[in-house]
């Protein structure tokens, strides 16, 4: 049995018991396949501790139909902390709060993109943002990556040949920051020349941001959404990856005609903002102090993971193997001198280990392999350092490094 | 200004402070225009007790990524609540966990319709679900619809006419328990022979069950789904009346095929369930009996508040006025003998009371009128006992009253 983390065609009653979470733990396997954080971090006494202070603070407020735009008092906590991680706060109505960055993304593939139009997209990029765009009606265009992010040059021309051939494009989707799978992030140069091309294009850029609390050496680059002419960006925010991903929080920053598109869409007016109650509880999170904090102690966890997993693999992987130095995030992208990722996957989770597939993060529309990360993917692979302590990540490379030394 | 319950066009930070919830109090000024709950009602201290226990007893599993289908304990509780609430228990792969029914609509728009399809709706119907509707590339058709619900009878014709013309139906959009606006409830005869006709005619039907809880008058019908051959309902149920809106968890029951094409979205593999926490919240609620208690006092309070409602009607409206007696839900159908109800509406509204203009409640291509209650409309309109105190009721209804007998 494969151990992708997509649980399609599984059954959802295996085992007899309903399952309760996404990820189903199989005994003596350390699976860095999945990008999920550690139960061991999830704050579980002081969220519970703050539920009951959420719920008391606003009270009938916190139970009913929220803002559509999502709850004031969380929006004044986003423009705070903006104010403090990225290079200029948004003002409130530049922000809609979201049931998280995926739920967020389903949006934009409605409200941002008309059937037919393409969406172009980093090779590799996110599987599952890969999943989301590809069940609407809309076409994918992957675009070269390197390892200073996405190649922008090459931009003009891939315009170029979609608007000669009578398509349109919807947007880009871009993760520039500790990028998923590789934990690359975009260049400044690039970052620039990207936002001018945009301007100059009229190109619409969607920027998943998930990962910029987790940012270990320093400050996370400004967001392009920052730094970006009015109406450019649509930044995707969470607090999923600082806070925790069942809460089903995060915002978006656009100008205030796209924050229009989606606080107006009608199922928002009717039922209110997604995820209301724990807005307000990650709200109160930001007010107490309780979130700073936690991101802080969320940072060194993660810095001592990295370093333990890049320590191992420099131990244990076959000779002449890469890999990424990421300076935030989850994720490591490990590349192989040789050899099938795919095909080698069984033998690695036989010996209890696992990783994603290079290939899994590739369009479909990708098989011709554009760029430099897209050609040497399938002999690569992800590695995510989250859900493990540091002495089961060097435990899980050592079962895969024995297997991959052959 | 009008008091009317959309907020598009209204400045998101009206008086200077962000909005938290949906509605907004006017001084003075007794709405029963609004499909929401009194706050007094709403269980605060109850829920914030729970909130803790919920956290405490689910640990790190209640702030992870959740099963795509919702969490099993919920889902189990579903199942022994509808066994105890309606004609048969879905079994647990018949059940997806909802961010309540307009999402849950907003999905069956996207996955149970093809762009340019028919959607068929009761004339008058939820005017946000007519929105919610009309936000995707459908076309929308509207049945007529009597004291006895919609009018089944003429749904052959309708569906003869429609394919005639080479376009295809993809569903019909229908509120058979307590329905909004008119509080009537679909007799027993018409949801054999709507079966028997969907049978017939390959007809998918979406149930829109949200009041199922609310019924005053001994137990709900037996949903649509329930009495249904597999693959023929959607029934979308929700926690929002019985519980709390702001929780935004519902359910909707379905056979395993089109479940499926529920909890397969990308988007829930990627991000997990919505509302994860609060769906664990809604769980412990009916495992320690709050929940179930928490109904027997809502259908108390709000059995008495329809009866200051109607009883109030009796006092206060012109002569010749006729108005429903539903057994359950939030509202009632209230018909003038004559008058536009939209040019009265600032009257009353300027009096310190305010309804829905029936109006309201038909989709735009319903100008022709169709149906009795389709007909009676323009001199219609819908008024909601959910929101006050049967005092509060009566005052209202009073004020109303002496604008409306002139």
């Amino acid at each position: 049995m494969m151990s992708h983390p997509s649980r399609q065609g599984l059954p959802e009653t295996a085992g007899g018991r309903l399952p309760l979470v996404e990820f189903v733990e199989k005994p003596g396997v350390i699976d860095l396949a999945w990008g999920h954080p550690d139960p061991d971090l999830l704050a579980v006494d002081e969220l519970a501790n703050l539920a009951g202070t959420t719920l008391r603070r606003f009270g009938p407020e916190a139970l009913t139909y929220g803002a559509p735009a999502g709850p004031g008092p969380l929006i004044e906590a986003v423009v705070d902390r903006l104010g403090r991680t990225d290079s200029r706060p948004p003002r409130p109505d530049e922000i809609c709060i979201t049931g998280g960055v995926s739920a967020a993304l389903e949006q934009c593939a409605k409200l941002l993109a008309e059937p037919g139009q393409v969406i172009l997209v980093e090779a590799p990029t996110y599987h599952f943002a890969l999943q989301i765009l590809a069940s609407h009606p809309l076409e994918i265009c992957p675009l070269p990556f390197d390892s200073g992010g996405l190649v922008v040059e090459t931009l003009p021309d891939t315009l170029a040949r979609i608007r000669a051939s009578g398509r349109k494009v919807g947007f880009l989707y871009t993760i520039p920051n500790f990028h998923n799978p590789t934990g690359l992030t975009l260049t400044t140069e690039r970052r620039r020349a990207l936002l001018e091309l945009a301007e100059a294009e009229d190109l619409l850029l969607v920027e998943d941001d998930v990962y910029r609390e987790l940012s270990f050496d320093g400050p996370a680059p400004p967001s392009l959404w920052s730094l970006a002419p009015p109406g450019r960006v649509v930044r995707l925010g969470s607090f999923a990856k600082s806070l925790a991903p069942g809460l089903r929080v995060g915002y978006l920053t656009a100008d205030r005609p796209l924050t229009r598109k989606f606080s107006g869409q009608p199922w928002l007016h009717s039922g209110g903002a997604p995820s209301h109650l724990p807005s307000l509880l990650v709200a109160t999170c930001m007010v107490e102090g309780m979130y700073q904090a936690n991101v802080r102690r969320l940072q060194a966890a993660y810095r001592q993971r990295r370093a333990a997993l890049l320590e191992s693999l420099q131990a244990e992987m076959p000779q002449g193997t890469t890999w990424t130095r990421p300076a935030g995030g989850y994720f490591t992208w490990v590349t192989l001198p040789a050899g099938d990722t795919r095909k080698l996957l069984a033998a690695v989770q036989k010996a209890g280990s696992g990783y994603i597939p290079g290939i899994t993060f590739l369009p479909r529309e990708c098989s011709e392999a554009r760029g430099p990360l897209a050609e040497q993917a399938p002999r690569s692979f992800r590695l995510a350092w989250s859900r493990y302590s540091p002495e089961n990540l060097r435990e899980s490379v050592r079962r895969m490094g024995e297997v991959l030394r052959g």
